[in-house]
């Protein structure tokens, strides 16, 4: 079948740029998580709750891709945190060239974490390095249990699955032990956190895994920003 | 800020593709609808319902668009209509060129009606014509109410919204009405149908709806096709 692909300049490109964001970050000693899903599987939501459950003294920063709106960013600037709005005018993801530029608005020198929500799209912001450390996938449990094997590309090179809306599972057919099944047959390594973003269930696995990762790379990184903020 | 975008020659190519199909829908007298949503809102189920409430005597076939698997097609083939499988091979939409080369391998004289399921992907599948009658957006409720604002171009360019899953309606925070208004900002002329496709509600108005435009399609298509069928 003919097939329309990203062309290769433009992933090259992409690659050059996230590689620029990488370092950056790995001088910062900054950890950095690319939070993808469908739209409307909770990625907001669940950004509010982890910033509601992470210590006041982890410095988060966020980035909000959307199409067109300022939804997202006015919900998460909310909770007092540094946001910047990429809007993408309507390309269907982000790629590292818009994160670099965004990168400029945020005081990156006090950030322990920078979350950056990806557009709402299950298939093309999988094929964009941000240059981040870890790719967060979020499913909704009423997305149905065929989602890993439709959508292998995204759950494949995701370090962690939040399977969304637990919630709801007794209203669904969803076989919650088949999702994960199925999620570790397209990638033995995932962490997998069921949650629930409404009733504010399920967190403190995921929150625990974050604030592990950010200590590590915190002793990674070079500079003061260490020192400062050793012990987190 | 930077974006991709899909390239212009691309796009004109696809209108070239969509011309030729539209043409050869028009010349068959068969009604074209291209059925999109973003992952999981249940586009599968509700083509199974919709196979299943209409009359015996209209003719139906199914293209089915997908990444990787065949999971849908074997679904819908159940239902005993010609299904031709489109995998896009990681592509997240598909074309006009895709939809062309699926119509040899289907009995195109013999329907009266071809559904067409795009891939899940509620941004990229809005870009591209695929020369049908109608554009059918498929919303669940549990997506929640702000994805019309959020991804306006598909509900735009849409005739028909089905808003899915009104059976988990009491157990999320979406607002039905909210939602319904919001479509009608986007697209003041969009004909709204909620249904669960989990308890088979709501379809009569749905399947009347395209039972009207078959007819109305089959009366403007030349040739014997039209005589034979007449009456639907």
């Amino acid at each position: 079948m003919v097939k329309v692909r990203i062309a290769a300049p433009v992933l090259q490109e992409n690659s050059a740029a996230a590689a620029e964001n990488r370092s950056l970050f790995q001088e910062l000693g900054l950890f950095v998580v690319n939070l993808m899903s469908s739209p409307g599987s909770g990625k907001t939501s669940i950004l509010e709750r982890t910033l509601s459950h992470l210590p006041a003294d982890l410095k988060v920063g966020v980035i909000e891709g959307d199409i067109y709106t300022t939804k997202d960013a006015e919900r998460v600037a909310a909770h007092g945190v540094p946001v910047v709005q990429i809007n993408t005018a309507g390309a269907c993801h982000l790629d590292a060239r818009m994160v670099k530029a965004a990168l400029e608005d945020l005081p990156l020198k006090e950030l322990d974490l920078l979350l950056v929500e990806n557009v709402g799209n299950l298939i093309c912001p999988a094929e964009f390095d941000l240059g981040e450390d870890a790719r967060v996938v979020v499913l909704s449990v009423t997305e149905g249990a065929d989602k890993p094997l439709k959508y292998p590309l995204v759950f494949r090179l995701a370090a962690v699955a939040l399977v969304n809306k637990t919630d709801l599972l007794p209203y669904t057919d969803c076989d919650l032990d088949a999702l994960c099944r199925d999620l570790r047959v397209v990638n033995p390594e995932l962490t997998i956190f069921p949650v629930s973003a409404r009733l504010d269930t399920g967190f403190a696995p995921w929150v625990k895994w974050l604030r592990e990762r950010v200590r590590i790379k915190k002793g990674r990184g070079g500079g003061s920003h260490e020192q400062e903020s050793a012990g987190i």
